[in-house]
């Protein structure tokens, strides 16, 4: 086992969801030390979690600039940053470490306006950096035994993509710090359902079908007098290839916790999963009957039992399939810093993160003109 | 209990399918014969299949002209008709036996064409007989309780209709009987899919809400090589009260059965049903823990228990809900027929069937103009 | 189709349960009018009740003695009776019918105590007519598929069968007119649980496995306050061929409406149904992922297609399966009335009912020992 | 944030399923760091396996009792073991580390004879450390939530008591390094499937009810020729309560990847948690419908709470489950050595583990002579 890699925090004090998420995973391969951060705008709660993580007091910084100058000064300074502010400061951070020479790994979405984050682009390829964005549910073992399966050919040409992310704790008017960023347009961008998890759904369809539409029609929807943002989105999806989908984003669905589902038709299978219980996807080839594929199980693929760390029957969860992107993480980085390649990594990154903005961007294009259909601007 | 009625059908000789279900729904609950028959524009096959029915030879016919005449000639005639053929055929038997006097039982979609279906609303008006849509999935215990629940208001103010309708038996090029009528426009219509299965799943979210959308936006997709009509259909949906939808109809996803689904969230709480497994449905009170509603289970309320047969846990299925719609239209005609009323029936009729001959309607003007929202005219 | 046959009935008169479900069950196919019956040993209730199913005056009877000999002596006299009293008088009126010369349809258990059930052997073989007992659940089409594929070898050597029935009613002191009898010994029988639904539990798994247990320990309870009979049945089985085997059986399982749950697990496969979800059960072959068979569905055999009506994904329910033993008796009864012949008929008949009373017979015996391992005597 | 405790390892080389378990366990929360290992008798395979974990050579051993000696004496010694070999090792090591003063974190069963395990009781009485054994089922947020509702009466007055835990890896004869140890009697102990996972069951059955069988009936097969241990266990339970159970555990059941399934009826109520799908369990009052109580959800209960980690709908698993146990055993620590206090916790220990050796010495007993009734020695 090589060293454990250095790991620094923007964002992610106490109170925050998303923080404790990213460090539950960076610990879970044992691949990370948190040993740096910049934990709030508030210097002395920023101080007072970094105390309460175990942070060296010098390496408890007051902003994400300071951190970006001082750790890489250090001889020791981090490997990587991890940014788990709300979406308006992930772009002013990311560019502060790429700038300052370190890797960075990001919380989703990109960014809260699609031209913060097109500043990335240039600044990411200048800095020969890496860049994360943690779309964990593309870490599930089965998800990446789907996009396996889809690019084997096991569904044949692909007609249908349906994918829902529905959730209902908004369901009545927002209180408390999660809803009350995630609903300000001015912290987390104009898009909310479509941004917060819309952009989840997204991804995943992504990254399993290895398509992108070319142009959607979108219907938002803002159900919670007095809200600034979407609650709901109804999207329908064309791909240059021919397919077609759907797309559901809500987040006032009276009685979902946090259900997102994917469901593939091609013209010779379907795959069915749901990230609620994520130890089991539904296969069926045309004419046979559906089996029942299960992480690590009779039929798990390469690419699943890459990603799985305890055998089938023993469920993991959200947090292991968040930690493989950071153990992926760990891996890129090494061998980026061996060698300086990046290549042949699945992780999620800045492509994922702008084709989420422009997902985002499309659908208020389309929805503010009534809900007509619009191009994704893929490039430029 | 009263005599039973009788019966006569047109359509359904051997190597149908639906006439076989309308047969056994009509005996389930004992309260129809089936008499007399016009059971294929083949009149050898009409007459053996009749004579393989226990229906007598004088009242097996050659057409359904000469059975509309003859049995309304009979003192002893056909309390009602059923209609089973492919739907170009529809409109026609029913004109013929509306003018004869004979009330109508009659399988969906309505028509063929919109314009045909008009033309039924003046007949029967003026015929004072009553007419039946065997929308049989409005006859399901739970779905007659989930109505309940809305119109009482145990879900507030309806935000979301989601409605899916998905099969996979037309994955492939169309062979056989069943596959062919259905997907050549000149016997079931410019639908396939939105006319075969969407109407279902319209008229099943028009029933539970007590709403029907008046715009919705199409992306019709025939896609296996060669098919003249639909196979797949992608629509979202707008209320007039404010509430939006999403309804999605294929015969080509790839391992899904008979998968028809309504979910329904207001602001208060959230239903899900599912037909293949009819007997239980979610509810969720915001904030609560779902609860599993059970058919005649704990729970239950009159709706839902006027319509079933037996304890809960005892599984009533399919069959079963159709039968509801033959007591029912028993029980109708036998209110008629004693005092001209027709009222107080929930049973899917004539208005059902001009909203779904108007789903089909915008559906193809909507997807013909590519995708364009496109109002459902209503009345006119 | 050849004419119908003409059913008799001896109880089921207004407020019972199952008489309802055998008039169901006798309709769906088409094969049987209900002419005569015995209905109540109440005569007032018996004459009401025939009368509100339209039996003719002069064919209700006071009693089944009368009607035995009356519908015997008669040109157009039932083909068949069905007897579906409370359990202790299965016997004497099966005795009274086999001897008139009338087939009989009974439901279960047999009898309300062993001996009476013994004395039905010798008549029976005497009459030369056909015994058929109602385990109805022998009639799900994938159960049918299950014995099937256990006959064929596709579950291997089998080693284990699991099987276990509860439900909840029963969980406080009973009331009602079902909960009466039901918990009555001298009308029941000793077995409380164990009667009533045990031996639909024991038939099943015999049924499947085509083996029946040599051995058994039972842990009978009573768990209310003077309840005369079991209403919790644990029991441990083994099998001459080395299988093993377990059985629930319980009426106080909190949140189990009529939860009849079968597994089957060979050296070669293993396979999983429930009653409450008729239409699909789960198939493994060992080192595969499971499959999801479904009722007429990919992968039904022709065992299971022979008794289904409907297409897969169109629910067939727990009426249909019973409907299948009447379809099935109707169709062994024209044979044995054609040429005397009562063979290949998998219905279950009085071995099965024998086999039930010795089940709880040995139950009893066990429990009342202190839950030893006790003999099941299967011939003598 | 208190210091990180440090933490040894017995066993858990290369190759070793549970060892890596512990590890990934002993990291989610942050509180250990693995600074110590004797990880293998294999000399050589024990320190490239310390080496690949970051284990300082000098603190990598050759034997326990070497290991034991070294960090008792130095000041930077480790805070507690995690004993993570087969099981006859468990109590020699037990042994070694508690005589040296030293908190023992010991994997399930306690070992491979009651005998041994009898030893433990005095040593460990004696050396007033902790000594953790880790039932990681007991560590899932549902059950203890489950736990908290039977003890606050939720159910009312328990009475059935069902457990299972199944398997089919040993379907056929073994292979692999898992298999051989586990089924070899010298190294697991006596007791097979009853062993290795029956007192899981039997403990998370105690865990949950608060109650304990005081007899047992048991039926232990060997289905694969020449395998010395059972692999299949059929068991009847009593209760001095009055309450009865069954418990099955099998590795033979062919479709079972990891089936562990615990439900209790009381006179009030019922639950139903299922280990593959830990997230959710099914709660019914009685006479009403049955709820879904999801982790976190509307409905958690604070026993529940305070052991997740994540949002409902985020489902954590058996890492996450297992990780309780680690980060419970760390804060039980931290209170010992403060003030020498033990109390408090419902971290399963050496009386679990005893109850575990009773249970399996009870089965055997009860299996050789035939199955017969034998009581469960609870103390003595």
């Amino acid at each position: 086992m090589s060293a454990r890699l250095k790991l620094g925090m923007v964002g992610g004090g106490e109170g925050a969801f998303i923080g404790g998420v990213h460090r539950i995973a960076a610990r879970i391969d044992g691949q990370w030390d948190l040993v740096a951060g910049a934990l709030s705008s508030d210097a002395a709660r920023a101080h007072a979690s970094a105390a309460a993580l175990g942070i060296a007091p010098d390496r408890s910084y007051d902003s994400f600039e300071q951190m970006a100058a001082a750790e890489a000064a250090r001889d020791d300074g981090i490997d990587a940053v991890a940014i788990v502010t709300p979406n308006h400061m992930h772009v002013p951070a990311a560019l502060a470490f790429l700038k300052a020479g370190i890797h960075v790994i990001c919380d989703k979405p990109l960014a809260s306006k699609l031209e913060d984050a097109l500043q990335l682009e240039q600044v990411l390829a200048q800095s020969g950096k890496l860049f994360v964005l943690t779309h964990n549910y593309s870490g599930y073992p089965l998800i990446r035994q789907a996009r396996d399966m889809v690019a084997r050919g096991e569904l044949g040409q692909l007609r249908l993509v349906h994918v829902e992310y529905v959730q209902d704790w908004l369901t009545e008017a927002a209180t408390g710090k999660q809803a009350e960023w995630r609903t300000d347009p001015a912290r987390s961008g104009a898009g909310g359902a479509i941004g917060d998890i819309g952009t989840h759904a997204w991804q995943l369809a992504e990254f399993v079908t290895g398509q992108s539409p070319e142009a959607l029609a979108a219907d938002l929807s803002s159900f919670v007098e007095g809200r600034a943002v979407d609650d709901n989105a109804h999207v329908m999806l064309r791909y240059a290839s021919g397919a077609k989908g759907m797309l559901w984003a809500s987040q006032v669905a009276v009685g979902n916790e946090n259900a997102l589902r994917l469901r593939i038709h091609g013209d010779k299978g379907g795959l069915d999963w749901a990230q609620e219980n994520p130890n089991q996807m539904a296969f069926t080839r045309f004419g046979q009957p559906t089996q029942i594929l299960t992480r690590a199980g009779a039929g798990a693929t390469d690419a699943g039992l890459a990603t799985t760390r305890i055998p089938a029957g023993h469920p993991e969860g959200y947090l292991e399939g968040f930690a493989t992107l950071y153990l992926e993480a760990a891996d890129a980085i090494r061998a980026h810093d061996a060698d300086n390649t990046t290549g042949g990594s699945v992780l999620p990154g800045l492509s994922d993160g702008l084709s989420g903005m422009r997902f985002i961007d499309a659908c208020l294009r389309s929805s503010q003109a009534g809900g007509v259909w619009t191009p994704v601007i893929q490039q430029g």
